[in-house]
C-alpha cells in the first residue's frame, strides 16, 4: 500500500519563495504557532491539536496549511494523527537569519 | 512637534509591529520597492514615480500606503513630489537583521 499520495504537499527547499514565507509568518495566529513549534518546549514534534490549541479547528487547519504551503512547517503522518515541525534547518538554509530576526522579535 | 497633522502616517520605531512589516514585505512588488530603495542605486530618496514606475498609479499608491504604514518607508513631501524612503536604521533598530536577511535573499 503506497501512501504517498495523501501525503501533503511540502515544498522542495529550491522551491521555497520568500514572499510566501513572509506572507505565511505576517499573521500573529501563524506567527505564535511558528514561535511555538521553535521553542522547544514540547519537543520538534507536535500533534495539529497542541499547536495553536485556542483556535477554531477550521481556522487552525487554514493556518497550518499556509504554513505548510510556504514551506515553513512539515506536516508528517502518524498514525491517526499528523504531527507538525518547524522546517528550520531548510529555512535557515535558504534565507540565513530570517527565522532568527523574526523569532528574537516575534513578542513585540 | 506642530506640523504632523498634515504629514503621511508613519509609526514610531517602538510602533512598527513584525506581523504588518513581514505583511509589508510579502508581496513581491512591494519587495521588489524596498529592493530598489536599498540598493542605493539611485541614493537613498527616490520620488513616487521612480519607484514601482512599471505599476499603475493606483497599484503603486496602494503599495507605498501599506510599507509607509507598516513602517518600511518613510515618504517626506518636497514642493509637489514626495519623496520616499527606507527606514533602514529604524527597521534594524526594530528587528535586527531581519531586512538584512530579506534583502540578502530577495531575488530568488
Amino acid at each position: 500500500m503506497t501512501t504517498t499520495v495523501q501525503r501533503p504537499e511540502h515544498p522542495e527547499v529550491s522551491d521555497i519563495e520568500l514572499t510566501e514565507v513572509l506572507f505565511a509568518l505576517s499573521d500573529p495566529s501563524r506567527l505564535a504557532i511558528v514561535q511555538l513549534l521553535a521553542s522547544g518546549a514540547s519537543g520538534e514534534l507536535m500533534t495539529c491539536q497542541s499547536v495553536g490549541g485556542d483556535l477554531a479547528k477550521s481556522t487552525r487547519s487554514h493556518h497550518l496549511k499556509t504554513l505548510r504551503e510556504a514551506g515553513v512547517i512539515r506536516s508528517t503522518p502518524q498514525g491517526r494523527e499528523r504531527l507538525i515541525s518547524l522546517r528550520r534547518d531548510d529555512l535557515d538554509a535558504r534565507f540565513p537569519g530570517l527565522l532568527d530576526a523574526v523569532l528574537t522579535d516575534g513578542h513585540s
